[in-house]
């Protein structure tokens, strides 16, 4: 029988999505002795999974309930294949984006402090703040000022299974889409990451959702920064690397744009980083694909890769085939 | 010629839209003489047109460019013919809607605190916030949370212009959406509001979008309030009366509720009011239907109010006709 150690925290409940025909051989963070298991499914907390690895023997297939597994194959080797949870987060995170939008675009963090003032006349300043940010400097009326996302136009940066998620929910919103990934497409139109730099100045709101590689790395750096539209708005729904970190701290002083940021490079953010006080921005601590559905999405997907491995079907979302 | 007055500080671009023939009297805040007006376009701020009122002699028509009238028949006396500028606000008033429910979901004035104290680990206090708010006490995995917006019911109580904006902006987003207004009416499915004590537990977020009248005065109290769900969101883009304001102050303070109100009562909200420092509220202080689309909205419905007038056609957005 198929022995599939999981993490002993998850809700008993979502347990029996699991195929019936498996051992279930729960792994507490207290773990100190050694379990002979076939496949593991590591605790989503990697702080816990690394300390858990050792202990593991015979596993043969690994099969994440999260989609990013960047430092599962590093270490569990080269014989072992890894799967993700390809899929699990992607109404959580593209829910996040269009939330994130809108609080920069109606100014939340501003109206925020406003309430914890407990003055309502400092509303007043919001106007002020608009001309700042956008240089608009025209007379606005009333000075009470929200931005609409209606009219805008909005760059998607990658264009993969979120991606098109968050074009399903920008749907409504009458703004003029523009997409960019490695590989150029037509209907709907795609152009290729080589036409970033033409695409930038065109867009009031650019959204990065592209995966972390190595040609992702910086791809918002210093010059494509100096490109966006004086205040317009980046959201970082990728990883932190996609962004120069210094460079964005420069244009975010400097209030060249604003920005908001699920995650951030070096991750978590030091106390004393810089980021944290910078204006025009909010911070999630890489906390957007996170909901009380995720669980149950990961355990889900988990349990159809357990399907397929029993039944000797191809796996769906291998990342590293064991070699 | 007709005289048509209007508020000095709009941008002079904006008044290309009025018909060429009339002629158009800036009024400034510092008016300290009369004028022989036809038509008056009241400044955006109550304060600023109620003051220049005593000097405007022979205004037979009020066209405003807000949609909120209240104070204007009571100000000009029943001879006088007011208009407002039904729909100029439709679209920032349910694009607010929707980034207030968003900004609550992903616990967003948490993050901002703990943007704000420069520490990252704190997200781990999201689930425990979660837990308080919905009453949800299962172990969730990982603790550190947001709620999607999918899957949840979200109960409209009013469902007018901006009621179907709402609708058509939540249409991507997997919601059930229930309907409840003065008029009972099939396809879409909309409950006369004597339903509205059984809606209310069936629905996660509550959305009020009714207009300010005698009816809607206090149509969430106390008792409705306590027939909503355990940590449901009780939204407010309508009129801050809608609301007892002691009873939700209650609600807030015992956890039983979460809210997002753009509009209070009283209003302005005093500096030592208790709504400022209850938990699970966002307040934004009467600026949802602010946008710098907004003036050009309220400029070009006035324009075709004034078209109208001149042509002798019926107007379109009568709230008084005079006697």
């Amino acid at each position: 029988m198929l022995r599939v150690a999981y993490p002993s925290t998850l809700s008993p409940e979502l347990l029996r999505d699991f195929p019936s025909e498996i051992e279930l051989i729960p792994v507490s963070e207290k773990l100190d002795h050694d379990l002979d298991v076939d496949v593991w499914i590591p605790d989503p907390y990697t702080m816990r999974a690394v300390r858990a690895w050792p202990h593991l023997r015979g596993v043969k297939l690994v099969i994440s309930m999260l989609a990013g597994t960047e430092w599962i194959p590093p270490l569990v080797g080269p014989h072992v294949t890894v799967c993700n949870a390809h899929g699990a987060h992607n109404i959580a995170t593209a829910e996040w984006t269009i939330a994130a939008i809108f609080a920069m675009l109606k100014y939340f963090p501003l109206y925020l402090d406003i309430q914890r003032s407990g003055i309502w006349k400092r509303r007043f300043e919001a106007g002020g703040c608009y001309a700042k940010i956008t240089g608009d400097t025209r007379p606005i009326y009333p000075p009470v000022m929200l931005e609409e996302l209606a009219g805008k136009t909005v760059l998607l940066v990658g264009y993969g299974a979120i991606g098109k998620e968050i074009e399903r929910m920008l749907a409504p919103f009458r703004v003029e889409l523009l997409r960019v990934a490695r590989t150029a497409r037509t209907a709907p139109m795609v152009y290729p990451v080589s036409e970033l730099d033409i695409l930038l100045p065109q867009a009031e709101v650019v959204v990065l959702i592209v995966p972390s590689t190595a040609e992702s790395r910086w791809l918002i750096d210093a010059p494509q920064l100096a490109l966006m539209q004086q205040g317009a708005l980046l959201v970082n729904a990728a990883r932190g690397p996609v962004v120069n970190t210094d460079a964005l701290v420069e244009a975010l002083r400097t209030g060249r744009v604003r920005a908001a940021l699920d995650v951030t490079d070096p991750e978590p953010l030091p106390e004393d980083h810089p980021l944290w006080s910078c204006p025009n921005l909010l911070i999630t601590p890489h906390i957007a694909a996170s909901s009380p559905q995720f669980a149950a999405n990961g355990v889900r997907i988990a349990a159809e890769e357990l399907r397929r491995y029993i039944n000797g079907e191809p796996l769906r979302n291998v990342v590293q085939a064991a070699i």
